[in-house]
């Protein structure tokens, strides 16, 4: 039996996506089990790196979440609207989802997530946060027999990138950004990565599947590294430090109480630390539990190639569940 | 609905998933639908951490694997008999199965495996290699999507103790050695660690998994750590580089065909090098694949918390896969 893939968005991730489901060999042998059926795009006539027959696509892109064949709806669109509409259509029409958008999960994960339970759907997201790092899956299911003491890392390429190279030549934080972006390895308007937003988006998403319930985007502390200097970097190397942008999601007990502190800031890591040797555009992120201990992370945390990659996993866990249930005698 | 789990073995990782199974709150919400049904041991006599209800235990270990009440068999025993053969006929009973048996999966991992595939159960083994750091169902599954190119990391735990401890102190292998025996890190026969069979066997599970097919473990070059000398450490150090005792699965392009070669052995790796700064008893793996590029999994490699931690994740698997069936319409 087959799954039908219906594709929302064939930017740089959406191209990967695709290039991967149309080019199964030696990946994971569920991979046949899957086809795209539609793919729907804001533009006909943009060029584009990957052709696909003109009957597959369409700028209807209600017509993706609506039509009956479609088992799989894959956003990949970005942005708040259309997406979150779209997927909240696909969930009402009892279709799987997968997503890697942080931005709409972090602020409507609850209502997603509660339409989803309510029809009895997966929504799956492992691209949304650390790139082609598995670990929502991990984190939701893996890491599952422990108590979750603390989720933190490094998970904005970005930043990293900059404070890296901040770090390796001593130079200020205008010029990296400048040097960032003609590389393309920071947008035209930088705010989200550099004012640590997109790192809060994505600590929102660790923390609500680490510790359960809601976290509320617009409560979290956030400090991103336009005030870090070049002499900042210089101190707090000379007495045994690196300079990282961290997303921390942290219970703490309090009063008596616990409570649950969620922060992005640029903070002062020994360099003797793991994460201090977290360079460039990587990803790394630390996950403590009880038994377990201490566990990293560590990969691109960025860049098509990885977060299609985790794409097609959240893909080829539905195709496990869905084969599951397709196997009841 | 429940899960009933028979537990074979009550020995340190035993006892630790029990307590977990016991102890559910604050950690998974599907943990609470899993009880322990009946815990097969060797001796009833012997005193426990655990002290569990008389009736609940039994030293007929073939009574807990044909108990038509019992959903998923845990086999912690260790050792290749009875092991094996209780796996066997837990399979044919229709159980689903977790271990931890490296030694078991590594020698019979295809006897098993098509049985299980025969019959239509799972067999899961996520404690089997690195301990607590989530590696065999990110590899199975998260990272499905890639073709994978290599699999490489320290894997044992005692070997990597015995190499951080020469390089930290400058002492011999033989001393080390037997500071480890003395605090519990390395058995009283050390031989299955530092010859490197133990790594020999997690990496033939790995490439099994990484690769497809079958890994004959007795063609896995291995040589271990006895002939490392302090001078040895110290010239690698001046150079730049740490000797490691990896075990390695990659593909190699040879006279046109494809090769794959696994072996365990010490190596030099250069000091920037992530694997370079993995010390005592902590394991990492680091898994390369297209598109994603290189990630890396870094935890507690041994120690009954971190191994419980890791089989109860099997069993939270597999009841996320059962549930999935049963809640079909």
């Amino acid at each position: 039996m087959g799954f039908k893939v219906g594709l929302l968005g064939l930017g740089t991730v959406g191209t990967g996506t695709a290039q991967i489901l149309l080019n199964p060999a030696g990946r994971h042998p569920l991979l046949s089990a899957v086809e795209i059926h539609r793919v729907g795009v804001r533009s006909l006539g943009k060029p584009r790196q990957l052709q696909l027959p003109a009957s597959m696509m369409t700028t209807n892109l209600e017509s993706i979440v609506t039509d009956p064949d479609i088992d799989i709806v894959v956003e990949l669109l970005g942005g708040l609207e259309p997406a979150r509409s779209l997927i909240l259509q696909a969930i009402k029409r009892g279709k799987q989802v997968v997503t890697a958008n942080k931005a709409v999960l972090a602020r409507y994960g609850d209502e997603i997530f509660s339409a989803a339970h309510g029809v009895g759907v997966y929504v799956l997201f492992e691209g949304a946060v650390g790139g082609g790092i598995p670990v929502i899956q991990p984190l939701k299911q893996s890491l599952g027999a422990n108590r979750i003491i603390s989720v933190l890392g490094i998970v904005n390429g970005t930043t990293n990138y900059i404070l890296t190279e901040m770090s390796a030549k001593g130079t200020g934080f205008d010029e990296v950004l400048a040097q960032a972006q003609a590389l393309g390895y920071a947008e035209a308007d930088p705010t989200a990565d550099v004012d640590g937003l997109d790192a809060a988006d994505k600590i929102a998403i660790l923390a609500a599947i680490a510790f359960g319930g809601r976290i509320k985007r617009e409560e979290i502390f956030c400090e991103g590294i336009r005030r870090v200097s070049a002499a900042d970097i210089n101190y707090a190397a000379k007495l045994g430090f690196a300079i990282k942008l961290l997303a921390i999601a942290q219970r703490s007990s309090r009063n008596g109480g616990e409570a649950l502190q969620v922060r992005v800031h640029p903070t002062l890591v020994p360099s003797n630390h793991p994460l201090a040797s977290i360079n460039g555009v990587c990803n790394a992120i630390l996950v403590a539990g009880d038994p377990l201990g201490q566990v990293m992370f560590f990969g691109p945390g960025a860049g098509a190639g990885a977060t299609a990659s985790a794409v097609v996993s959240d893909i080829l866990n539905l195709v496990s569940l869905l084969g599951a249930i397709a196997l009841k005698p």
